[in-house]
Order: structure tokens, then sequence, then C-alpha cells
């Protein structure tokens, strides 16, 4: 026991409201006397937890960064020579510090409001173009999650696209890919129940119809292949064509694009960024031009704004689940951003010429390597390679490791005769020496950069990089410069509240992040042996346990690196308990109408059949259509998927029965944990029904959202599940009966540091008072707002669980100011809009979270309430819906001093409508986006300087 | 030899114009066919050094990296608990994140320009609130350089300001000051002439006239003393009183302002800044009502601006050494602002209960220890103390101080007979057994906090940090959106060129930055043993060599931690060496008219007479004029000081002569290393002429100026005056005759891993390139401007050094246009303005350095043209001075967007006179500040929010 408790703990720098005399202002507000009662009363007492949580008192900033780097130091860094699909390489430390390290650009959310995204979509277009012209294709999206799972997805994509196949058309995998690719995308075929074939497609294409083939270049052993003959094999067949490639050989070799590929896919992971033991990083898909509308994931387009200047903002949203449900491309909604934004960063930094240099030179280290094998006589696998030699060595390739490592590198153990050895930008000549010596051999003479060891029709004739942009950005002082440029022109929670429904924007605190950057984590490649990555396991099986006594599931798999991947990995347990059980009929998913579109998704993708549960007009889900759904369905019933509290942000007094229900038919429990926030401490979906659910780290547990990513999707599953959840894609560990979602064991290792520092600091007290907080958050600002904004949805004595929905459609039917017009109109108060339209059309989901505090709410409320006089000054016939500031909202500085104002309201009105603006006022750099005119035009690559003259 | 050269290393990264064609272009514009060419014309011959810098080639970024982590790996981090005015702390991450490692603070300048600085503004003044409110003084500075010569600085105010006391009267020093405090005070008054007497004070007061006395709280032995009859008896005999005080037990123990003390001092360090090895750390000085005028160094004060909104900007800048010149209060012109902002910053986040808190708990900590040790028969020094105790342990202090150092805790071995040790905000439960058991007692009972073991009368009543900001950020969240809005109210040079001649504002490249955060640097005391610090001893050592090999002396002393100190140490080096020679009466200093006005008030601290030399109309130092002073002086000749290139920004090839002139008539040559960015590579002022040099390692070796410090100011000196470089102020290493300018033997220790990595990246040819690329650029925009302005002052062929003066004196005469409202109408383009009167009134002197890229030499030549045809309409009468653009300048948001728009020129004019700005536009806070009206009414504290209302 320490002599005094210190003032403040960290809870208290992470709660936003945690002066009391606040709290007490608040409660009086809402008319209760203790935050005990309020909760006790929102929350219904059938689900309660009935002890507190099990997780020692929280520790402080400096304990927990001191326990970390005990952490830290289990782990064993060394040369990473791995390769297989991993790389070292330099961050440039300006990226690091002022992207990786920059609260403006990590706390980010995705750029759905793309008036206040403007700097990361400019970012994600370069990405876009990058990759675009590094593989040759038409279109790049802006970023998937990791090369497996983009390479399962561009199958998919295939499957879809390639009408002419018949539906029992095979995909066929050549026998040179990454083995947790191959792994990955059986997975996905296993559970969509249709053919994936390995051959080798160097010998020719197998028999039968082709949906599509998939190609890696430089092949899993190292070699670069003119896959010229076998492309063109395939389209003759009328196979569709996906190459998995590496983006720096493609600036020396032949890009895939024009070798005829459909798809290219890969990861970006080389472009600066760290190992982080496997993730997260950039995985990239492009495809050839036609192919856009059946794209997965994001899509960064140009369009135009107010007032007719380009504009950025994302394109063919309706592609994407959000809008199409069951029939989006893909369950995809996370992306990688901040992490195609530090590797588009990274050819910003370098360009054309940089990026080449360094392919030249780590070409030339496997060169060399290669000879001085040959003259010890080791054979090689290829003499056509890039940076990946394999060595043949019978019988030696254990002892051959094992010298290496000793000397400091890991090397690629293959299997018992055969060893990889991947160059790489970090690689010097004295790796490349002691890796010699490994094997016995010795380097006589260096192979010189620009001197190419694969065919010559193999080599890049074609430019790339060609955008300014590539080429503007040389010095340090510019990248600064322009790294804070875009910066400004974004809405962070390092300037404002997020108060986005659903997505859960909290503190994600500086002694949360300062780990991940440390070396000992972040240069940790995820195929060392596990007694190199001792500090990692360590971490990531406490923070399982501490996740099993917050859900009260049995266990926790941390490989999904999204809630998407979450949700498939979550459901594919679920189907296969089913199939362990014989009962291979149970293929329905029951989804409420309030779901995200997410889970329809995701379901799909798991080889179930959605059919959709009714909600009632006070939005608990429909009983008697839940009874007749089962009834209609009971013996084919796999599972009902809930999230809870409802997206409607009440907690539903019926979940026990409504889990009873499912559980009587058959069918299992699956509870989406977007809404764990209200739950951590108070209830355990794992206890009141739950067989499965999927937490999303990047909200309830602090992990930021980096502009759009990366995401961590954790499974929690009850007992019975434990054997179905994934395994281990590689293969070297024996996990599970279950399939991979992901390349890697733990999929975005990497940001765990974060939830793991977060739990341990807030305690067991700590989480629960922030979700208790939360709780009193959402009250508060539903109950302040309720006069002006009706909230839609409420539970026991009219309160709501951790967020609430503004119902705008009466108002808009009156007025004709739409949700969006207070969305945009928020802007000129400095506020990122709540969500909009889900899950009601015409309304505003508010989810403030516990890290806002009385002030910042107090700003928010003002806000709303100015707006609402605004839109009564339409009712009144002041001006308007045209000629009000809602329609013209978002307001730019540009418009606002233009000589020629004609507005029906004065200048002030547009963009100070609260005196607080006038000290720090953020301007929008564009006025209201033009959606459908970019769509119309798609234009998904930077567009020529011209564009914004004048 | 590697394989094949990297693309771009770091010099081109360092370098803004590295792209050939750039270089091209502007030596066309100039008419150089070769970059030597144009350097060979500009440098004359006679100073160039014959030969290559002799540094190795540069290392890259990981490689420097790489090397910092094994230096970093030889010191060796233990619990520091050694005190003696440097204690263990938390910085608090977000702090550390979001301003110690934020460039948006630690690259901006001195707020000179207070429109775009308000914010570093508004955080100095919160620690002047801070310094005053704990002090229970009327006003505190923005800072001092190091407690010590905090304390020099407050024995000279008192010998200033005590007015009635006789110029013999002497300074008693009582004599439980730490010893380096009296170490670098006894230096000051041997350099004056006046007397300094150490005495008991508790025994009363000595005999004799007395100007002031200083004591100390608590006392270097951690004594807590009722100093209130001791100071009203020095009040009776008309001395003055100087305190110097540990802020965090001033939150517990009554200040010295409610004492009775007139000054107080102390260090800020303990406040969330890391030990740095003994620096940069904040010093206060704090003063009673009536002694402002007095007051030494920065002080922030609060205005209006032209919309009479309250702006904050530098008070009283008529006392600065800038002005002032030798008859400045101080030659002081670098404050510690960053660091004073991170001090703030922890008070602002902690309040007034936190910091009490942090107090309550460090002193309950030693009143265990205390009680551990009485219980034991260990006698402790005395029996009211706060956070440090003196045990006597005759004979066994070595082996109990190694004991601790055993177990991981550095306790203060103060002689054979006692062991010091001090708790802090760091200290654990276990710390304090682990230091009981070294002293072979045991902790029975531990202490609770708020029970006090000093007299009950001394206990603090008063309140403290009652301003509204000191209770309003509690939360994480609060605190990063606080430094973000501060930040973004300021321009520093992550957006933009600050183009200040003579402050030399290059990049702070993030690979140097990175280091000093790493706790194996930041968190070494300064008086641990050697061998604990071996690895800041190794790379002090190396880059001294470094430093000794760019100039060309025999030594270099990194003691001094700002630019006026290394003057200072550089001059009493002079006067050493005059002394040792018998030369007593050699005392006078001769200053060009050009001079810096430091140079000036060194020398008067330095002891000497300032004897002026008048320049030429070219700019270079008129040489009949040397000539008559020196044979006016020749006897009393001490030195010269001149400033090489000289600040008018030219090569005076006179300048072997000068130093001829000035050696033969047996005085010293004093080289101000400001301008040394002109140099390095090209010359070396140690075989020029020099003597003596000071070098800003904030200006030409990569700093950032912080917002106005940290500076370092090394000295290199000849080899005859080693002898009389600073010494070691605690006495514990014999260094030389000289005498220490600061606390600790290498002054700002923790930043100079940046210089150190500067230097090892850049290599000899990179640095030698950065200066000629630096020539280059000053010479392309001369030439470009010189069209739209006359440039003053040119040498050979017309070109100018790494600066060039723009005269507006008579465009002004013609146009009312002052080159003040220039730099106002900078900012409405975004930019920093050109250091503005000096050297000569009424001109901009423009120094790009080598960082910038043509690209934002051009938006700065294109600002600077648009504005010579605004100044040309009010020649044409298009609107008077009064009315224009230039003079309204610069212009807010609020301005610009207000209906009543009555200005002469259109608003666009005002906001967006060139098309780029329309994309990225920075909006200054407030508009022109008034600073007379500031002067008028001072207010030096945060003033109370309704000054802000409407």
């Amino acid at each position: 026991m320490s002599i005094t408790p210190v003032t403040r703990t960290f809870t208290d720098r992470h709660i936003g409201v945690s002066d009391p005399a606040d709290v007490e202002t608040m409660l009086a507000r809402l008319g209760y006397t203790s935050l005990d009662e309020l909760v006790d009363t929102a929350v219904p007492a059938a689900i309660r937890r009935p002890d507190a949580l099990q997780i020692p008192a929280g520790l402080s900033e400096e304990e927990i960064l001191a326990h970390l780097r005990e952490l830290a130091d289990r782990n064993v860094v060394k040369t990473q020579m791995i390769g297989q699909g991993f790389y070292g390489t330099f961050t440039p430390p300006v990226i690091r510090r002022n992207v990786l390290e920059s609260p403006a650009w990590y706390t980010a959310y995705t750029p759905y409001q793309p008036e206040i995204s403007q700097g990361r979509l400019e970012a994600l277009l370069n990405f876009q173009t990058m990759v675009a012209d590094l593989t040759g294709l038409a279109v790049a999206n802006a970023s998937m999650l990791d090369e497996s799972s983009a390479t399962a997805e561009a199958v998919l994509l295939m499957r879809r696209a390639n009408k002419a196949a018949p539906a029992t058309a095979k995909t066929v995998l050549d026998a040179n890919l990454f083995p947790q690719t191959i792994s990955v995308v059986r997975g996905r075929a296993e559970a969509l129940g249709f053919e994936v074939e390995v051959a080798d497609l160097g010998a020719g294409l197998p028999e039968g119809d082709l949906s599509g083939i998939v190609l890696q270049q430089p092949g899993d052993n190292g070699a670069v292949v003119d896959h010229a003959a076998v492309i063109a094999a395939a389209k003759e067949r009328g196979a569709m064509v996906t190459v998995v490639a590496d983006l720096l050989a493609l600036t020396l070799i032949t890009p895939p694009g024009e070798q005829g590929a459909d798809v290219a896919v890969g990861n970006t992971q080389r472009f600066g960024v760290p190992l982080f033991f496997g993730g997260p990083h950039a995985a990239y898909l492009a495809i050839r031009a036609g192919l856009e509308r059946s794209l997965p994931g994001r899509l960064v387009g140009v369009s135009k704004d107010s007032a007719g200047a380009p504009a950025y903002r994302l394109a063919l949203q309706t592609r994407e689940q959000h809008i199409r449900r069951e029939k989006a491309t893909s369950n995809i909604c996370t992306a990688q951003a901040l992490l195609a934004i530090t590797a588009s960063m990274y050819a910003v930094y370098h360009g054309a010429d940089g990026l080449r240099g360094i392919a030249e030179r780590t070409h030339a280290h496997a060169r060399t390597l290669a000879n001085a094998l040959t003259d010890a006589g080791i054979p090689i696998a290829s003499e056509s390679f890039f940076d990946t030699v394999f060595a043949t060595v019978p019988g030696r390739a254990a002892e051959i490791v094992a010298r290496a490592a000793d000397a400091g590198i890991n090397l690629r153990l293959v299997d018992a005769d055969t060893v990889g050895v991947s160059a790489d930008e970090t690689t010097a000549d004295a790796t490349i020496d002691a890796v010699a010596t490994a094997f016995g051999a010795e380097v006589r003479e260096r192979v010189r950069a620009g001197d190419f060891g694969f065919a010559a029709e193999l080599t890049r004739t074609s430019d790339f990089l060609t955008h300014p942009i590539f080429h503007s950005i040389r010095s340090e002082t510019q990248m600064l410069r322009y790294l804070r440029r875009l910066a400004d022109r974004d809405l962070a929670l390092d300037r404002t509240m997020i108060p986005l429904g659903s997505c859960t924007m909290k503190l994600n605190s500086t002694a949360e992040m300062e780990s991940i950057s440390w070396p000992e984590f972040a240069g940790i490649h995820p195929y060392v042996p596990a007694e190199q990555s001792r500090g990692w396991r360590d971490l990531i099986a406490e923070l399982e346990r501490r996740l099993v006594e917050i859900t009260g599931y049995a266990g926790i798999s941390l490989q999904p690196n999204s809630g998407a991947q979450g949700e498939y990995a979550g459901l594919l347990a679920i189907r296969g308990y089913h199939r362990a059980n014989g009962d291979l009929q149970r293929d329905v998913c029951l989804i409420p109408a309030s779901a995200h579109g997410t889970n329809a998704a995701s379901a799909v993708l798991a080889g179930m059949r959605v059919v959709m549960v009714q909600n009632t007009e006070t939005g608990t889900i429909d009983l008697v259509d839940l009874r007749e759904k089962i009834a209609a369905h009971r013996d084919a019933l796999a599972a009902i998927m809930i999230t809870y509290p409802s997206t409607y942000g009440v907690y539903d007094a019926d979940v026990r029965d409504v889990c009873d229900l499912v559980h009587e038919a058959g069918g299992q429990v699956y509870i989406d944990g977007a809404n764990m926030n209200a739950l951590v401490g108070l209830a355990q979906p794992g206890r009141f029904g739950g067989d499965v659910s999927h937490l999303n780290l990047h909200k309830t547990f602090a992990i930021p959202h980096g502009g759009g990513g990366p995401g961590v999707g954790p499974i929690g599953v009850a007992e019975h599940l434990l054997p179905y959840v994934p395994n281990d894609p590689t293969g070297s560990v024996s996990v599970s009966e279950g399939v991979p979602v992901v390349a890697t064991l733990f999929g975005s290792a990497g940001v765990l540091p974060i939830s793991y520092a977060y739990i341990a600091m807030m305690g067991g007290d700590g989480l629960t008072q922030a979700t208790r907080i939360a709780l009193l958050n959402a009250n508060y600002i539903a109950a302040r707002l309720s006069e002006s904004f009706p909230v839609l949805y409420t539970g026991n004595r009219g309160l709501v669980a951790h967020e609430c929905i503004l119902d705008l459609r009466e108002l808009t039917a009156r007025s004709g100011v739409t949700a969006e017009d207070v969305a945009k109109r928020l802007i000129d108060f400095g506020f990122h809009a709540p969500t909009l339209a889900f899950p009601v059309p015409g309304t505003l989901m508010v989810e403030p979270t516990e890290s806002e505090d009385l002030g910042e709410l107090e700003r928010f409320i003002e806000a709303m309430i100015t707006i609402r006089a605004e839109i009564d000054q339409v009712i009144a016939g002041d001006f308007s819906i045209e000629d009000s500031p809602l329609r013209g909202a978002p307001h730019t500085a540009a418009v606002a001093v233009a000589s020629d104002w004609d507005r029906a309201y004065p200048r002030e009105q547009a963009v100070y409508p609260v005196a607080v603006l006038r000290t720090d006022k953020y301007f929008p750099p564009v006025g209201r986006i033009d959606n459908a005119h970019g769509d119309r035009n798609l234009v998904c690559s930077c567009p020529p300087l011209e564009a914004f003259a004048e």
C-alpha cells in the first residue's frame, strides 16, 4: 500500500467527466441522485453481472510504460530475412513522427464526411495512384486488410465478375503462392462451397471450367517468372487472372497489368511500415478498367464541391456493405488507412527513382548471396529472382538457420532441406557476408545495382509515379509541411469531439500509443521462432485473459484484423460447430432490420442465408416475428446476429428471451460487440446468451481509428465453440479446427499494446466507470437536446444506452432541412458530424463516449440548439431551405470572404454562429461535395494539377 | 564499400535545393556556371580553408539512430535521488508527445512577432502566472537558463535595483546554497569586481554594507528554515533579499514573497522536464512589484490588438540587450521556452491540488526515510525538511552510496561522512525501503501524506494556481486539444519558411530529435558518477572533436547553455588570459556598430568597457576608425568582438587585417559565431584570426529554437586560452582555471545529440554543401528581390553571404510603408517575417538557410513582389498608407468576414493576395498588436476570462 493515493489516476485522465461536481450537475438535470441509480435504471437487471470486473486496480502511465518495456525486452530483435510477405524496411523518421505518432492522423475517423477529410483523402488517393501505377492497372482501392485476405477478396471478385464461367467453375491457385495465402483462400472457398485447386501453373492449366487463376510474382520460392503465356492461356479458357505481386519488385519487373492480369493484390508493408509482428499493414487490390463496380473495399475518387473546385470523397459507396448489406461486394468496412498513408508517403518521399534504387540494391544483395551460394556448390531454386533466394541444403536447413540466428539474422526454415533468404531495404553488405558464412559460403564479389538477374524481357520499361506529387517532395522540410498541411485540412479527435454513434471515438492516450513504435515490438517478423516473440506472446495471452473476463466467454482469438473479419470468423465458428454436429443443413442466419450491414455481408461470406427479423416500433426485436422466422427455418437455423445494446442505442430488456428462443431451436447466438462500450463491467455477452461475439478493439478498447483503419476484431467464444476459432494460416502451429481469416496468427498484433495498456491502466473499476460515464454523457445529451430534436428510441424510464438517435424526419418534412444539412452545418461549428442515416434514415446517431468532458458536451449541445433555431428560421420563412446557412454549409473561408456575398444570411452567421468560434475557427478546405458527380465521372487517381487551377 | 549508393542521402533531405537542375536554374539567374564559382567569388580566398572538412561521410538516419542507441546503452539509468537541484519527475506522455516531440512547438521561433505566436505566448504567460503564484511574488519572467545563472542574475538585479546601497556593498550568500550556485555567482562577481561573502545567515548577518542576501529554501542540506527573521533583519540593514526556492516545496511551505523576499529564483525541472544530464531546464525569476524594469530576460505581457481584443506579446523589450546593448539588464536573450512551456503544462494538467498531492507524497517518503534512519540511530541534518534528508554516517558515506547504487539507486555523496537523499514524484515505497536498507536501517511505518515534518508556522496557507486555466484541463483529451489549439495559433517551421536573418531557421530533422527522449539519455542526473554517463561523455567528446575540426580552434567547452552565455564565457577566457599575463589593465572591448546588442551586454558582464568602432558605408569595419580606437586604448585593449560574416550579411575581405591590428596591439579577437552557417567547411575562424568564438548550436547545428530556447552556445578557443574555459561548477572535476557559467559541466547536455546527429549524418561534404547552398539561396533571393527592394550591403561582385538586408528606408520615405508594415503583411501570406530593424533600422534581413527548397523561395519572392506592388499602390494614391492592406495587416478571419467591410481594398486582397493561399490559409488569431499600450498597462499573468468576453 502506498503512502497516499495519487490525486488523479489514469482513469481520471481518460474519462472526461471526472469531477464529482460535474457528475452531480448532470445527474440533477436527468433527475437522478446517483450514478448507480441511473445505471441501474438504464441497464436491465436480467443481464447485469453479479460481481465487479476481476481486473486489478489501474496502473499509472509510468507503471504501464515500465511494464511494457519489460515485455518488449522479452522479444528478441534480429535482422529479419524470413520474407514470406514481410520484409525489413526503414520508416523515414519524419513520417514516423508526423503520421504514425501524430494524433492529427491517428485519431481521425474514416473519411465518410469528406469535407473535413480532404487531407487523408488526398493521401489515400496518392496510395491508389501509387498502386495503380506500379501494378500497371487502371484502378486501385484505398487498401485492404492484409495480403492473404486481399487475395481471397480477389478470388471472390473474379467469381462475381466472371459471369461467363459456370457457378461450378473452379479457382486455381499456383502452387508457388505463399502458404498463408493458399490457406486463407481455401478457408473462404470452403465456407462458400466453391472449388479451389492448387496446381503448378507453370506446367499448364488444369482441366475443367475455370473461374480464375491466381499467380504470384515473385513466387513463394522467390522465382521471378514470365507469366505472359499462362495468363494468355487462362484468358483463352475464359478465366480471369489475379497476380499477387510485390510492389518493390514491380519497380524493376514488368507489372501484372501489362501482362494481361485483371487483378493484382499484395502487401505494401515494405514501403516504410514496420513489421509489427505481422500487422497492421496496408494490402492493396488493383483492377483493370471495367471492374470498378465489383471492387471490394474503400475507393477514393475525385468529385467537385459546391464552388466547382475538385474535391475528394469515397466513391461508389453503393458497393459497400453499409448500403448493400448482403448484396455488397465484400463485408470489409475497415481499410488500413493509417498504414496506407504511411506507405503512400514513403513513395511520395522516395519517388520513382528512389524506389527503383531501393529495389536495385535489394536485388543486388540477393544476387551477391546467390553467387556466393552457387560458388559454394549450393543449388538455388531459381536463377531468376528479385529479393529471395531458396537454397537447397539437404538435411542442413535447421542447422544453417540456427547458425544465422546466432549471428543475429533470421532466415526462413522452409523445410528440412531448404532455407529461404530475403534481402530488403535494410540489408547491408555485412548482412550478406554473415548469411553466406552461415551457409559455409563466402562472398567473393558484390553484384552492383542495375545488373538484373532475371529474364531481360521481364525488365520493366514503363514509367510509374509520374504525377507531380511523386516528384515534388524531396526534402524533409517539404515532407513535414506536406504532412502538416494535409492534417490541417482534417478534423480529428485532437481538435473536436467526434460524436459518431456506434463508432465510439474515445481517447487514444499517448501512454497507450507510445510503445507500438518501440523496435522491440515493431521490429518482430510474424514468423520468428516463438522464443524470439515471448514478449508478444505474453502480452497477447494476458490480453486474452482480460477480454475473457470482460466478455464472459471461454476463449478469445485475436486473429481477425477488423470487425468484419471478426464477424466472419465468429460465424465460421458457428458453422464449424454445426457441421461437427452433423447439422450440415443449418445455414440460416437471422438478422434484425436494425443490424449493421456488415452482419449480413459477413453471413453471406460464411456461407449462410440471411433472413431478416423485424424490429418493433420501440426498436426492440419483434418477438412475434422472431418466433415466426424461427418456426419457418427451425431445422435450417444456424444463428441469429444481434447487437447489444442494439444499434438503436437502447438496452433491450428482452435479450435473454431472444437468445433462449434461438437456442431452443438449435441456433447459436452471435452478439455483435460494436456497442461493447455500454457493457464493459456491467454485463457479459458470454453470460447473458451469446455463444460468440466479436469486439472492436478500435472502438471500445482505445485503438485509434487511424483515419479508417487499422481495426482489430477479436472474437470471444463459448466453450463449445473453442475448437472452431481461426487456426494458424502457416500451419506451423496447431490451433484448432477453424480456418484462418488472415495471414498471421495474431492479425494486427502491432497495435495490441494499445488495448493492453488501456485495460491495465483503467483497471476493473476504471473500465466500469468508463461505461457508467458513457451512459451518463449519452443520456445528458439526449435530455438536453430532446426539446430540439426528438430522441427516436429510449429504453427503461426514457433512458438511452451509450448513444442516442436524434430524429430529424418530422423537421425535414416541415422545413426541408435534412439530417445531412445538419451534419454539414456542424462542420461550421468545428464538429465532426454524428453518424448519419444509420441505423434509421433521416436521423443522426450521437455517441459522446466517456472521454468527452462537460464543456465539450455543452459546446455540442449549443451547436445543435443553434442549428435547431436555424431550422426554425426556415420554417418561419426567414430564408428558404435553399438559401439557408444549413444548405449552404459547410462554409469555406474563400466563400465567406468573397466580395460578392449574396446569401440570405450574414457572413458572421455563416462562419461564427456561436461566439467561441471567433478565437479558434476551423475552416473546411472545400464546400459541400457533389457525390453523384464523382460517381458519374469516376476518377480514382491523382488529378492533374491543372484541375486545381483558379 | 556498399554495392551501390543510396538514391538520396540525409544531406539531400536536409538541403532544400538538392536537385542539380534547380541549382543550375538558380545559378543561371545569378550569372554563374557552377556553385564553386559562386562560392569562390563570394568568400574571400584569404580566409578559405585549404582542405576539405575532415569529417567522415554522412551516416543515414538508420545508421545514426543505431549509433545513438549504442551510445545511449553506455549510460546507466538508475533511480536518481541525488537531488541538489535536479529531481526525478514524470513527463505526462500527452505533453511529451505533443510539446517536446511536436514540430509545431519545437520548431517555432522566439515570439518577437506576437501575432503569429499567441499560442506559445499564452503558454509562457501560464508559466509566469504559475511562478508568481507559487513564489508569492508579483511578476515572473518567461524563464531563465538555469537555477545557478538565474541566481547570479538575481544578485545583479539586487545590485542594480538597490540604489541606496553603496557600490562597494557586498552580496552575502547563505552557506546552505547549492555549491554550484555559490560557484556560478562567485564567478560573476569576480568578473565584475564586487564582493561576495558566503556566511551562515542563520547565525545572523555579517558586518558591513550589504547590497543583498541570498537564501535557499529548502537549503542544500534539505533543511526547511523560517527565513522571516533574517529577511526582516536584512531589510532593516538596507539589503535586498533573494530566495532560491523549490516550486514543488512551495506548494506546502510559506512562499518567499510572503516572507518579504524581493526576488525568488529556482528551477522548474521537476515539473515534468526530464533530467537531461543537467539541462536544458527552465529556471525562473520572480520579483516583487516595482522591480519590473530591472527584470532580466523575457517577459510576456497582455496588450490589445487592432480590434481591441486582448493579445499577448513580449513586454518591456526596451530592457533587453537587443535594444539597450551595454546598458541592458542582462546579456540573456535566449529563454528556455520549450521547457517552460512543458513545466507550465504540467502545472495546468495537475492543478493546485495535483501539485500539492505530489508534494505531499514526496514529503511523506522523505519523512518515512528520516524516521527509519533516526530509528537506526543515524543522525539527520535537520528535523525540518521537505524532500531531502542529509544523513551523518561518519566514514561510511561512500560505502552506503555504493550499496544503494548496487540496488539501482543513486544517492548524493556529500562528503566522507554525509549522504544526501532526495525523494521526488517518482519515489515508490520500495525505493525508500531499498535506501533504508543501504543505510542498514529499516522502514517500520510509513508516514502518510498531509502530516508535515516542518514547523507549523511555515505551512502555506495561501491559494495558488487559482486562474481557471489551472482548473479546466483535467482529461487527456482536453490537454491534447488545448495543445493543438495553441499550436494552431502559431506559425512555425512545420508550416512555413522562417527567413529570419541571423537566426538560421533550418530543418530540425526527426532523426536528430528522436533520441533526446530516450530514457537512457533523458534520465541521467548531471551529478551521477562518470561511469554511469559514459555514453554521454563519449558523445560529448566526439562532438567536441567535430567542432574543433569545423572551427579550427584547439578546444571546445560545451558548458554555455545559450549564445549569450557563450559570449560571456569566451570573454572571461580572454580576461583570464590577460590577467594571467599580468595585464590587469586590459579591459577595453572594441565592438563594431553593426554588432549584436548581446555582444556589448556580455562585455559589460565580463567586466569590460565597451568602445564602439564605426562601420564604413559598405558595411565593413572602418579600418581608419579601428586604428584610431586601438591607438587610443592600446594599453587597455582587451579584445575586439566581431561577427563573421558580418551582421550585414557580407564576407568582409579585410577581416585578417582587423585581426592583425588587434593582435599587434596585444588584444584578443572574439569572433561571434552567429553566422557560422556561412563558414562551415569553407573557413575556420580559429585559423583566420579568431582566438575564441562561440557557436550557436541552435542556429548552425540544427538544435530547434523551441519557441525561444533552449539554446546551446559552446565556445571554441585557441591553444593559449584553453586554461581559461569554464570549469566544473560543483568543483568535483578539475577542468581549468576558468569560472563556471552555469550549474552543470555540460550545460544543456540533453539536446546535444541533435547537433551530434546533424554533423554525423551530413558528414564533411554534406556540411560544406549546406553552406554552399545557404549562399546560393540567399543570393538567389537577393537577386530576385533587388528590383523590388534594394539590397543594402553586398560584397565581392555584388554577392551577399548567407543572408541579405532589404532596405525599405527610401520606400518608407516615399510611401509611409514601414518595414514593420511589410513584416505584418507577410503574415497574410502565411510567412513569418524576416528579422526586423536589425542590424539597420528600417530594413528587413532575410536568411533562407539551405533547408528551403526553390518552391518555397519562389513563394516568398512572390509575396515580397506582391507587397512591393501594394507599396506602389500607396505611392500611386490608390489608397493611403493608413487605408492600405499593408497597415491593415495582419488580417484576422473575424475582420475579413465581418459584414461591415469599409476598407479601401477588397476582402480578397486582404486575405488571398496570391492564389495559392486559397487552398491552405493561415489566419492569425489577432490583428496587429499595440505594444505601447501593453507596456503602459503592464499585465504579466493570465488575464481573467472576462477580458476575452465578446
